[in-house]
């Protein structure tokens, strides 16, 4: 029988969105206030979960403490109160979008995880905006 | 890489469940207190999301902003503070049902997106019902 | 020692906002899209609060499940999957806002509370619009 | 088209977590704190949503007021301010885990529903650990 | 200039109400299902808040990670996961009403704080009881 | 009859905290993760309330549109995706913790209201951390 296993977590980080090689129009243009060159930030609220079988003898699919490490070590360390763009070497190139921190997220948490396990990752911008990444 | 994108809106709406060739005594056996003659109300709560490919330069499956808009101009608009049985034509004959409200939802937005986003209309009627249209 | 409990409860209800001596101008310039004529509606969220001494007997200042049961005779079945104006007699002649509201709730319930306890009404009318009522 | 129908329910109980042929090291290193012997409890929030064609006549997939009565008598009923481990036959041998719990609830409401409905249950144990269980 | 500063914390327990030289009758009747022996449980939601005078250097009335810390120390390792009437000694004669929960608490972190902040104890049993106390 | 009417909003915004006249490691020792030089950030939400007498015509405290009105644009459009130390004058000089900021915004919206109304803002910097100011 399998199930997926959910563990919420958060960081608050500071980011700007924009293209290095577009001028400051265009930048305005597509990204709006998130173009704002001074950074703005949020509370990023993170869903992480694993689908697997339940183990016969825990009853569990993985231990939840497990998966709360995992997403201290790989995504509460490196990005809580950081500025994503200058902080994090991974989106010196790569804007910072929610999209696109799902997408890192999903990756860092991934390798850590035994290979037969699933993983989808939600993460909440704002309490109105959230994307999801299953891998696919 | 594909991504799902949500949004979440809102609007505030009367309404009345109700089949116009059943008795009052058969409409109240189904649809109990919603079948109350002189209508009721919710806060509906909106939760669209699209899924697509990852632009590569914006970061974005689609600009949060212009689902925002669709959203605004496809729902709130023609829905917010109205009656839906009165003021609604599609319900004129379609008993507003969250199901059905969900599936009128879906068709306005869709018809609005390019062709290669699906889309998912997750309505919540209150904080404990709700339900989830993708289309199929 | 005087503690305060507080109990949540909701009900959804229909109602209109306007002034029946002025004209549909008038009440359209002070009351916007509440004052459409087809009624819209709510899922209202209540508050109420009881403060007085906690019993050295049974540690409660007030039993919850009676506090819960004013609430369902006096509020939840008068008002609930009602239309605030048509079908509730106070609103006959009172605007049914959210303050107005409140103050029939705290009255309604404040009649049935022993004399010596102190009662707060919140009430929401969305997520972010709510008013509160404690007797002054 | 079939649209998936989504309704909140809770219950408050007691469990331990352990595996009776270990020792108290053992259960202390794979269940830390979820393994003191005199329990602990949560509030367990549940969504359950069941998914099926919607009826042209009524505008439901299923009276969510029949979902709900199912949901009473079938975990609120039996769960509802008990000790999992001690009060409930089917937790004597099985470990409470969330996963369990939510494997349990999913038989349990399974076999009361008509055949074509599909079900999924979500349990929340606390607001930042649920699981999500579909039958597979 | 006056601030008050709210922190909120949780713990999961078990608890039991009843009073000892009560019959099983007498206290069903009084405290219902909280009353069943085996004990059942909450996901305990604490919002302690410390008001006071805005130091002029830091801009903070107290480092919120200070108290965070004494939430911890004072609150979450007695209570979390525990029974609070086997496992809590101030429980032993005080039935484990959440009013009495919040008067402990609120006991227990004032003593740690500087004499001139006040402290208000607000205790969520569930998402919809909660009590508040303030020491008077 | 007095009411309290409540509005909730939110801003993005980056911030942080340090003292100019103090070494990095003082700064690091007070305000710990963020006193990071490079900023983090916050989705920020207030609740600002307004209590006053109700109108006897309208049933309105004050159009709770007009406080939105307000709050849009004293808070909102100065703050919104903002660096708070960079780009709003204010905190240049000012540390920009949850009290301070809460305080700007209290006074910011005080000066638009009628002098009969009482103003109280809360400040949420995460869900877990707020404040509370009412102009004492």
């Amino acid at each position: 029988m399998k199930v997926k296993v959910s563990r919420k977590a958060h960081f608050n980080a500071a980011h700007r969105l924009f293209h290095a090689q577009w001028t400051d129009e265009q930048n305005a243009k597509v990204f709006g206030k998130c173009a704002y060159p001074n950074y703005h930030g949020h509370n990023y609220e993170l869903i992480a979960s694993v689908t697997g079988e339940v183990d016969p003898i825990t009853g569990f699919v993985m231990n939840v403490s497990e998966l709360a490490a995992i997403i201290k070590a790989e995504v509460e360390e490196p990005l809580d109160h950081r500025n994503l763009n200058l902080d994090v070497p991974y989106f010196a190139t790569v804007n910072p979008t929610a999209e696109n921190i799902a997408i890192f997220i999903w990756q860092v948490i991934k390798k850590r995880l035994p290979l037969d396990l699933e993983l989808e990752v939600v993460l909440y911008e704002t309490p109105r905006n959230f994307v999801t990444y299953t891998g696919e």
